[in-house]
C-alpha cells in the first residue's frame, strides 16, 4: 500500500478503515473476547517493537516476541509456539495476521470457538479457518473442503481435502461456482505442542533451533542464543512447511466461515472497505480534505493538504507528506512496479 | 491555473515554462529589444506591487502603476496612457499582457515594429496584433482581416474588418478554414494621445477621471486623488470601450503574425508548452519529482514531494504545499468549478 505504508510503518500499524484503530489494534480488539490480554502474544520485526508497544497498552512485556530479522512464517509462528508451549504445555495456539480486516465479529468468534473445540477434541487436527469467497479472487490460495468431521459442538468442522495455490481467473471462477472451496487466510488453531510435533517431523533443524531459542527465552541468555541461532533458521512459509504436508496426511481440519475478511492487499481492496458511493470518491483520512466533482474511486489524505479531484472515474489518489501516488483501481496491484523502480533509482528513502 | 496560481500569486508571477523566468520577467525580456527600461510601465494591483518590484530590478520606481482595486482593462490601460501622455505627449504606447507566452521572438519584434510604424504613420489608427491560429480555439475572440493598408515599411498592416466574440466550435472551424481570421490577444500599439482621444469620445466620464489622476500622478496629492476618483471609475474592458467602436469606424489596423502565442488559460495549454512526449508525463517543477509508468499528461511539482503516476492517460496532477489537483487535460478548463465550490465552502484561504 505504498506510499501509505512504508518499510518503517507497515500496514498493520495503520488505521485503514477510519475507525481510529490500526489493523493491529483491531486484531487485538477482535481477540479480546476469545482470550485474555496476558495470553496474547505478538511476533514482530525488531524494528517495529516500539510501535507495537505504543499501540498495545495491554500487551504483557514478555509476550512481545521480536524477530531479529525476517525468517518467514514458519520461524515466526514456530517461535511463538515454542515459547507458549514452554510456559503452558497444554496451551492451544491460534495464529492470526495483524494486517487483515474482519468485519463479521460474531462469525469470527464462533469460527474460532469451533476451531478450539476441534483442536481440543484429541483428534490431532491442525484447524484452519476457511473464508467464504464472495468473488473469484486470484489473489488468495484456496482450501478444498472434505467431509464433515462430526466433531461434537463444532458442527461446521470439515477435513481439508487439499490446499490449492492461487488460481488463474478461470479456475477461481470454477472454485466459486463449485461451492466447495474457501479462501486460505492463513489463520489456524491447534495445540502448541502439536504444531511443534508437526514441525519436528517436517523440518527437524528448524524445530531444533526454535526449541533452543524458546528454552532460553525467559532467561538472561536469550539475546546470545537468538543471535547465534536465528540467522541460520530456514526461511520457509508455515503453509508449505507444516500445513500442506499435514493436509496430505489428513491431519488438517477447517471451519468454513463468512467473516467479511480482506487482507487489504491493494488500494482497490482498501476502497471497497471504506464507506462511499459509486457517485463519489471514498475517503480515508478526513472527508474535509477531499473535494471531488464528477469522480469516483479512492482518496487517501495522509497529510493536511486539500485533494481536489475533477472528472476521473475509478481514480486512486494517495497523498502523504513526502510522496503522492496517482493511479486507478484497476492498476492498483501494480504499485509494486513503482516501488521497484524507486528502489532501483536509489530513492529507497521513500519506501 | 489553481492550485498553482493563487489570488496572492497570480499566473504572471510564476515560471510556467521551466525557463527560470516568470511570465512577467519573460514579458520584460521580450520588450527589452523594442524599448528601453525607463520606458516600460507596469500596471498591477496594489497587492502585487512588492512581488513585481522583486522580479523586475530594472523597472523605474515611477513606472510601476498600482491600481487601488481592479477596475478592468479600460481603467488600467487608460491610466497608463494618461500618465505616459502627461510625461511625453508624442509617446507611442504598446499594451501587452504580462501573463502570456510568446515563443517566436523575432516575429514578435517584427510585428511590433510594423505596428509602431503604422501607429506613427499619421493615419490615426489604433493598431492591434492578430495571432495566426493553429487550431479552431473557442477560448479566444477573433479579428476579421480587412484590406491591406499599404503602409510604407509595414507591409502586413491590414484594416480590421471586425472584432468577433469567442465562437462556438463550428464557427471556430470555419474561421480557421477561411484563413481571414486571427486571434485577438489583446495586444495593441497606438499613440497614447490617440487612445485618450478615443476614450474621451466613447467614455467621457472615465476619460475625465483618468486625466484627473494622471495630472496628480507625479505630485504629492496622487494618493488623495486616486482614493477619491478611482473607486467610481467605470469597470469596462478596453476592447468593448474603445477597440470595437473604433473598428466599427474603420480606425483599427492589425498586423497579422505567427507568434507561438498562448495565454496559458488552463493546464491543457500549460502541458502543450512544456517539453515532453506522448509517451510520458510532461513535468513542470523538476523531473526528479515525478515517476510515471504507462501514463501521459502533465505533472506540476510545486512542492518537494515525489509524484508517482501509474496507468493514466492525459492526467493532470498539480501538487502544491497546501492543495493538490487531480484532473484530466480534457476537464482542465473546469477547474474554475472546483475554485467556486471551495469559495462557497468557506475555503477561500486556499484560493
Amino acid at each position: 500500500l505504498w506510499p501509505l505504508s512504508r518499510a518503517a510503518r507497515p500496514k498493520f500499524l495503520l488505521d485503514l478503515t477510519g475507525s481510529g484503530r490500526s489493523l493491529l489494534e483491531q486484531t487485538w480488539d477482535r481477540l479480546a473476547p476469545l482470550s485474555s490480554p496476558e495470553r496474547v502474544v505478538v511476533v514482530t520485526g525488531q524494528s517495529h517493537v516500539e510501535a507495537v508497544r505504543a499501540q498495545l497498552d495491554g500487551l504483557a512485556a514478555g509476550n512481545l516476541l521480536a524477530e531479529p530479522a525476517p525468517r518467514d512464517s514458519a520461524a515466526a509462528i514456530g517461535l511463538a509456539a515454542a515459547v507458549i508451549a514452554a510456559r503452558d504445555p497444554d496451551a492451544v495456539l491460534g495464529s492470526f495476521a495483524a494486517d487483515h480486516v474482519i468485519r463479521n465479529q460474531a462469525q469470527f468468534e464462533e469460527a474460532v470457538r469451533q476451531a478450539v473445540v476441534t483442536a481440543r477434541s484429541g483428534s490431532g487436527y491442525l484447524v484452519t479457518i476457511g473464508i467464504e469467497p464472495d468473488r473469484p479472487s486470484t489473489a488468495f490460495g484456496y482450501i478444498q473442503l472434505g467431509r464433515n468431521l462430526a466433531v461434537p459442538d463444532a458442527a461446521d468442522a470439515c477435513e481439508v481435502a487439499s490446499f490449492v495455490e492461487k488460481p488463474n481467473a478461470l479456475t477461481a471462477q470454477r472454485y466459486l461456482e463449485d461451492g466447495g472451496y474457501r479462501w486460505n487466510a492463513g489463520m489456524f488453531v491447534c495445540p502448541a505442542k502439536l504444531l511443534l510435533e508437526l514441525l519436528a517431523q517436517e523440518r527437524p533443524a528448524l524445530y531444533a533451533g526454535l526449541t533452543k531459542i524458546a528454552q532460553a527465552w525467559d532467561l538472561p541468555e536469550r539475546d546470545t542464543v537468538l543471535a547465534q541461532v536465528w540467522p541460520d533458521l530456514e526461511k520457509v512459509a508455515i503453509d508449505y512447511a507444516v500445513a500442506e504436508p499435514a493436509a496430505a496426511a489428513g491431519r488438517v481440519a477447517v471451519i468454513p466461515a463468512d467473516l467479511g475478511w480482506d487482507d487489504v492487499g491493494d488500494f482497490a481492496a482498501l476502497a471497497a472497505l471504506l464507506p462511499g458511493t459509486d457517485d463519489g470518491v471514498s475517503v480515508l483520512g478526513g472527508q474535509t480534505h477531499v473535494f471531488d466533482l464528477d469522480s469516483s474511486g479512492l482518496a487517501v489524505a495522509g497529510g493536511d493538504r486539500l485533494i481536489a479531484v475533477l472528472g476521473l472515474e475509478d481514480i486512486v489518489v494517495v497523498d502523504t507528506p513526502d510522496a503522492l501516488l496517482v493511479t486507478t483501481r484497476e492498476r492498483a496491484q501494480e504499485v509494486k512496479a513503482v516501488v521497484d523502480r524507486l528502489r532501483a533509482a536509489g530513492r529507497g528513502g521513500l519506501l
